[in-house]
């Protein structure tokens, strides 16, 4: 069927279905969010009142058998960081969607009433608005449990716990996985956006349509060499056995690992928590080492980790959220943790900023480094209730910091900096000042070249050559962002020569047009500068495009190195 | 004796006195605080870490007999705002500080070990460093109480409450006044900052110097002139009589008292709030109508305000925080808001900023509107304790704001908006988007134009002409804040044309020097663009310039208006 979009407005609870206008046609996923919000949100709008827009787009691939294609990306002004965000997450939604046509939901307004919650329900026809009541306030996983039965065991659902419901600027939108398990829209906020909608959740219904494709053969034959590329790299074997937690080890050793709110870079409890740790424990236990977040993903970087008894704990259970609880907390129970990041995908919470946010208050004096139970307990008792405190960490470090007066905020645009640290590995720093969305590992991910040695190798203490790295990944990323592509993509297309032509060849075959490799990188850079240019008009300036000042004033061992790139340095990042 | 200047490091405990540089002799007050501000602070640095510096200077005619010259300005970068910040106050410190030659302290530097409290003494040699125990963690009565016992009852006192201790965003710093009760220098949190470099005190040893005069004579004449002029002006006899809570009914009359959070423009509770109810329950208690917060001044706005029982219970008992706690909050009991002050003077915060964030943490849900008894609860119990509530309060209506997901906070550059609606009075509405610091009525207060009919009348719901009475009076009060002079002798130099020349001449002849009306008003010029030049600087732009966006929104009742200045009107602010 064609394509459409979904226009959704909250303040008169009216539904439209739209023309995919001319100028979006070419655009999927973040260059599609990020050209609709720039073209229809006030950059200057508070992001949790009305002229907030949230949109949902699949990517250029999605809904298509192309391997590793089922990335739903979501768009918004941020409350967390004030800038245009793009966030995106695995699950089952991004298919069913683009198999409906929907090539892009924009959700505008709210309603005056703030009294009322409501759910959306996206079929063939459109979308629809009804009041809800039953799930309200419910976890996620209730909620999404209680959608299967209310709408079937396949209904797609996109979801806010109740840290969206209240409104926490770390608030995610979940998507449920073929497990009914939770992916994550996970950075900026977007939950609080979708709960400043009132909207509770969005549920799919199931199709058979299938997308149109305008050339199946040669989409058969670019896929296979595609997924042959992906199968056969090395880091999407050890990110399927070990899962992205294979970096603890990996990062410790460089002395990246920000340790005890980023005051060393090295984490003596590192083997505790190491992915090699957790792979024995799951499959002592009887978790499942492997598992796809979505339905055609062939590198299954996701597991489900079992408690001690062998039952679900959690899954999707990643590097950097272990490594904030972990090494950033300082603590060194996996048990712990994995319960902890289970509370935060049930709460609909973002498993970086949050522990990020510990942290810092573990340096305010708020519980003690490595209080694992304290993490627990605060997360029961304050943020799933709200309390002054929950809300406190429920908007993250930067929230913290100010509320404790700690100056060691780990933040960029206020969103909190992910597990690499920026002293002993610069590419990452530049990431980290210059994205367009506050600090975002995934923006950037220059620990491919710095450590990895993929895409060539450049030494991460050394200040040459970091800004065009960063700026070359993060053009690239924007760009498998719109393709409805994992990020995990890119160690192959970085190292193996027939992976790039193939995905081009799948967007070729999936349209019927010519692009080139050079389109590719264009419309990179076009979603770069159209996001940045939103933030310029919102009021942010190139000194916003900084690390926090105690990078550059407190070495960090063991390589006792500063954040030393100058801030000329960091500008000619926007030279292109 | 020769004027100097003193530094303090509290990195490494160090003190030195220091000759003035010839670029600083020709200021003082706000005038010499921004410039030393925006000549040694990093704009970008943190607000409360090492490189942030505390400078404090009496005015050019303080220490001197002038009538009304006792003003003490304090500026730093604002943890609040992340502007410049100048705010300023009575009490007896700027002379004692005039008359013992020190033209300006910089506080700079902050130990490195945070768990020590210091104290500075300041005499003829200049500042000595203390380690202090005793009144850590005391209220700011009994600090002061403590002090006159140590150090003699003639002693100056400089010192910050528990809230600055705790770094809250919205700690002031207070200055004891002839009667041992706390005048503030309110606004944009430099206590926090005070706090940051563990400083508890300043204590300033009483003198007998005078401050050299360069023309005895000259100087007696205009003083005499000077005086006359500020008490025959009527609203200095107003002011007088009712204190600056003379402005509840004239301003409700006008229908731009911000009411129930900025929701309407009249409290109809006004009656049991107004300064002739306060005068009528001062007198009838046996409080004191008329009270001065430094020798020599002759208007005398403050006052003793007296529980039932005719026992002290507040001073210096504002319009703006009357307002605050009694029509934003909509509180119609005077003892209750009385009481509120003198608690918010005893843990220093600023009693605009904190009472604006009860506001919207009514809205919020936090408690009920009108709610008093919850309101001290509140302050007794969280605040005052640093509970997390406490903190997320304590930081001011903005952290207020994002704690509870309140679209409607009346900020701008994150201070709260004062007592006059900027739609239904749109001078000031100028004032608080341009200003430099921050939503500040007492940066421009066209208020005098708009309302009172000084300096001509300008209809405060038309947009022409606004800009230029904003400009015009932005500039006058910088210049008038560095001359140590209250800033309530405005109303006598728009009015009288004997005032300002006398003003001028008190100048001249304290110094020796022939400064004209011009140079007083290219000093106006000089500082606003200094400040300005701070923020731009610290990463502030024209975007920062706006005023929240449900003024343009929400109508405002009676006159049923929003703010409709154009940006470009606003931006025309600086064509000077």
């Amino acid at each position: 069927m064609a394509d459409k979009i979904l226009r959704i407005n909250m303040s008169d609870l009216s539904t439209k279905v739209e023309d995919v206008p001319e100028a979006w046609m070419g655009h999927g996923g973040r260059g599609l969010t990020s050209t609709i919000v720039a073209a229809e949100v006030v950059p200057t709008c508070h992001p949790l009142g009305e002229d907030n827009k949230l949109v949902f787009a699949p990517g250029l691939l999605s809904g298509t058998p192309a391997a590793n294609s089922g990335r739903l990306s979501c768009g918004a002004k941020s409350p967390l960081t004030g800038t245009i965000k793009e966030a995106n997450a695995g699950g089952t939604s991004a298919q069913m969607l683009a198999k409906l046509g929907v090539k892009a939901m924009i959700i505008e307004g709210k309603p005056a009433d703030g009294a009322k919650w409501y759910s959306l329900h996206i079929d063939e026809n459109g979308a629809t608005i009804k009041e809800e009541t039953e799930v309200i306030g419910l976890g996620n996983f209730e909620t999404v449990q209680k959608l299967n039965d209310r709408l079937g065991a396949k209904v797609g659902v996109i979801t806010i716990g109740p840290a969206g419901e209240m409104l926490m600027a770390a608030a995610n939108i979940s998507v449920k996985d073929p497990d009914s398990h939770m992916r994550s829209n996970g950075r900026g906020g977007l939950g609080a956006v979708m709960g400043s909608k009132k909207i509770k959740f969005i549920s799919i219904e199931p199709t058979t349509n299938k997308v149109d494709i305008a050339d199946v053969e040669a989409f058969r034959t670019a896929n296979r060499a595609f997924a042959k590329s992906l199968v056969d790299n090395p880091i999407s074997q050890a990110l399927g056995q070990y899962g992205t937690n294979v970096l603890v080890n990996i990062i410790n050793e460089s002395g990246g690992i920000p340790t005890k709110n980023f005051t060393t870079g090295q984490f003596e409890g590192h083997e505790s928590i190491s992915g090699e740790t957790m792979y024995d424990t799951i499959v002592a236990r009887g978790g499942k080492p492997k598992h796809n977040c979505h339905a055609g993903c062939v590198i299954q970087c996701s597991q489900v980790y079992a408690d001690a008894k062998g039952g679900y704990r959690t899954s999707g259970f990643e590097y950097e959220t272990i490594w904030a609880f972990g090494a950033d907390c300082c603590i060194e129970n996996l048990d712990q943790i994995a319960e902890a990041d289970n509370i935060l995908d049930d709460l609909g919470l973002d498993s970086i900023e949050i522990p990020v946010a510990f942290a810092v208050a573990m340096e305010g004096g708020v519980l003690n480094f490595g209080d694992g139970d304290g993490v627990l307990r605060i997360l029961n008792e304050d943020v799933a209730k709200g309390t002054p405190l929950g809300r406190i960490i429920g908007n993250g470090a930067g929230s913290v910091g100010k509320a404790y007066g700690v100056t060691r905020v780990p933040v960029v645009k206020n969103q909190a900096i992910p597990a690499y640290d920026p002293r002993a590995i610069k590419g990452i720093g530049i990431t980290y000042a210059t994205s367009t969305q506050g600090a975002d590992h995934t923006m950037g991910y220059t620990i491919a070249t710095n450590i990895l040695g993929v895409g060539g190798s450049l030494d991460p203490l050394s200040k040459e050559g970091q800004v065009e790295l960063s700026r070359n990944l993060q053009i690239a990323t924007a760009a498998i962002d719109s393709t409805g592509m994992c990020l995990f993509i890119a160690f192959a297309a970085l190292d193996d020569a027939t992976c790039l032509p193939a995905l081009i060849d799948l967007i070729n075959a999936r349209f019927g047009i010519g692009l080139t490799a050079d389109d590719v990188t264009n419309l990179g850079k076009y979603i770069l500068k159209t996001e940045h240019e939103f933030n310029l008009a919102a009021g942010f300036t190139n000194k916003d495009d900084r690390l926090p000042e105690f990078f550059s004033k407190e070495p960090i061992a063991p390589h006792n190195v500063v954040w030393d790139i100058t801030d000329e340095a960091i500008d000619s990042f926007w030279d292109f």
